[in-house]
């Protein structure tokens, strides 16, 4: 059989849910929504609310994930996991993991209604914890159910000093339950999540959907540049030891190494902060920080090596220290190669082109790869914004991403078993 | 006859002097004085005492500028300036400027003892508003006593909101009286001033003293980029529109600028803002000041021409804004070349090669540059650290530079008279 499927209507569903979720705000006038919070809560009980009304059974784990099930083959069926998270950064858009989460219970619920007995069934997850805008713990939902969660995050604390035990306790919830939040990964066939595509690329090629490639694997570095303080008027240009110069000329090399990469690498330099930040006093220390991304883990292990080496050579050259510290790494994770054909494949059903990128940004799949394949479905938004009031995506691009999930899953053919790892992809 | 001159105990005395003054701070733990507080009431009463143990007349203007009077040939004869200030930055050294008082004070006390009789007197001037700390003024004392006072400053406002009128009455000053503070120019031949260089040049070239010869002039500007922010990880590098990458060139284009000057140009970029300032997201807009000085003005016009030039090409190629406005500009003072040979001959006379060396700082003798010819002696001072409490100048330093102005004070010789401008230098 093949679903029908009314492309207007489900945009104008999610659109109307993307509308009412996007209301739940700890802030009078954007939208902000923390891990834990009360609008945590009001969120999760509306999705569960929406769950119930699509006919899928609701559950909530240990971290508060809300879980919508379809199992038409009864509990102990392989599942497929489809989920996206409904916690925000601070004055946010209304579409970046809210969306998923939504098109996730249109997409069930079409398929639900159309009486589809498949012989796996599906759960959709509304995820707390993606943006780490709270706790400077990320992804600990997914970790979760991807049985990876770090016992250690208990104990890291919010900008109040409340550990994430005691929040998560304050939630209602048991600490001592996070392990049995995890999926047995012999009963997991794949996690699929669909997402705004937060950049431009879509926009720009003019399609509304893709299917991504891999989740790019990241660097984030502090550098730290010491040179000499002086009297902007005083000290001779050729007695300088300029901070600020050699920061400057680090921040360009950063720029160059990600240009010349053939593979779509980016890098920023998002933050600078000058000591002693005077009009007339030459800075005397300047740390910045770099964020590199590259779809290939060699890649950005090369560029990292090439800027350490040009980072200290700019150095040498001005007579200036400089520390390179990498805080932050997270490697790659390729998304599955079946599940992008399966998702291509579903696009081109509706009439377009599914262009293949890589996500720049990270996902809760990176968590979830360590449970099972992972795939991702991006959705064009206007201009590439997000983390943004400004984000948009239109009511037609919203429905054929529901109607691309519905046919992904309606076309879905449960992989051969192979030696026993039963519903694994192949 | 020559005055002798004990190197090493002016040198110690100048020291025991600075050491003192050094300690009169409105900050418990380090040196801050501003203009018209009580410190600087403290400070002016100590400066007053030293002036009479030395055998000078004392009197205050209407700006508190204390003046130490030495007239043995009568108050209507042509007079020598020497002075510098007693105010400093926050967490100041005690070298800047007080030591120029101090040196004033034992140069014509010790000419004074000598029983010296020439056709001039000299009036030692301790200025209190050159850091330009407390208001959004500067030079206002020195301004003053040269009659170019401007009135309007008088409305200023401090951090408090106290007008600069409002804290000079507090202080027992009459604003009306200000006019009266103006020296009579047909009196006036000239005004000299020792200072630290606040700079490394003299250390590095192992002399303790040098003949500046000019106070360079200065612009600043504030320099605003924008671009388009975006996400870190989503935004290729061909369509980033990244506002720090293009101010980095920017600075790196001033440097340069600076750099192919051949005649000591200087440049900072001190300042550098950006915005939003987060990790993971491309800046939007980025704000830095330049400072720009140079001996010449015709050098550092045609260098603000080129770094306009520049930062547009550089703000096109990126496709970002870019808005540049000078929001100080301070012409070029030359010092008066008769001035420069007699106290390059007072140095010379104790033994020493008096380097000739533009002064990038700002100095009172900016003022006076409207009221009479004016000269700098600076002194050399460990590592050119100044601004800082680790400013220092060695005892034999301080001593050879007192040394230097009781020579050029003993050695002068009164100009001749030129169609009735009596006093002036020639």
């Amino acid at each position: 059989m093949t679903i029908p499927v009314d492309i207007a209507a489900l945009g104008a569903r999610a659109a109307a849910m993307t509308e009412e979720l996007g209301r739940i705000s700890s802030a009078p006038d954007n939208l902000t929504r923390f891990f834990l919070t009360p609008e945590h809560r009001r969120a999760a009980d509306l999705v569960a609310r929406w769950m119930a009304e699509a006919g899928l059974g609701v559950s909530e784990d240990a971290l508060g994930t809300v879980r919508g099930h379809w199992h038409p083959a009864g509990p102990d069926a392989p599942r497929l996991l489809i989920g996206s998270h409904i916690d925000t950064v601070a004055n946010a858009g209304k579409y970046d993991g809210a969306l998923g989460v939504i098109l996730g219970i249109l997409a069930v619920g079409a398929v639900a209604q159309a009486g589809l007995a498949p012989p796996y069934g599906v759960d959709v997850l509304a995820f707390g914890d993606e943006e780490g805008t709270r706790f400077p713990t990320t992804l600990s939902s997914s970790a979760a159910c991807a049985g990876v969660f770090p016992p250690a995050s208990l104990a890291a604390t919010d900008g109040d000093g409340v550990s994430l035990a005691e929040a998560l306790r304050a939630y209602g919830k048991d600490p001592d339950a996070i392990a049995a939040a995890a999926y047995d990964p012999s009963r997991v066939i794949a996690y699929v999540e669909a997402h705004i595509e937060q950049g431009p690329v879509l926009e720009v090629e003019g399609e509304p959907l893709g299917i991504v490639t891999a989740i790019a694997g990241a660097s984030r570095l502090s550098v730290t540049v010491t040179g000499e303080a002086g009297h902007a008027g005083t000290v001779p240009m050729r007695l300088r030891r300029d901070a600020l110069a050699g920061a400057a000329e680090m921040a360009l090399a950063v720029e160059r190494i990600a240009r010349s990469d053939p593979h779509g690498m980016v890098a920023t330099v998002g933050r600078m902060h000058v000591e002693p930040g005077s009009i007339n006093v030459i800075p005397s220390r300047v740390v910045f920080t770099v964020d590199l991304r590259s779809g290939s883990d060699m890649s950005r292990r090369e560029a990292l090596t090439r800027f350490e080496r040009e980072a200290h050579a700019i150095a040498d050259n001005r007579r200036l220290g400089v520390v390179i510290s990498a805080f932050h790494e997270v490697a790659t994770v390729p998304c599955y190669r079946d599940l992008q054909l399966r998702l291509g494949n579903a696009v081109a059903d509706l009439g377009h082109r599914a262009r293949a990128l890589p996500s720049g940004a990270g996902h809760d799949g990176q968590a979830m790869s360590k449970l099972c394949p992972v795939g991702m479905l991006f959705i064009r938004c206007r201009g590439g914004i997000s983390h943004n009031p400004a984000e948009y995506t239109s009511p037609e691009d919203m429905g054929l991403a529901a109607a691309a999930l519905i046919r992904f899953i309606e076309r879905f053919q449960l992989p051969q078993r192979d030696g026993g790892t039963s519903g694994a992809l192949t």
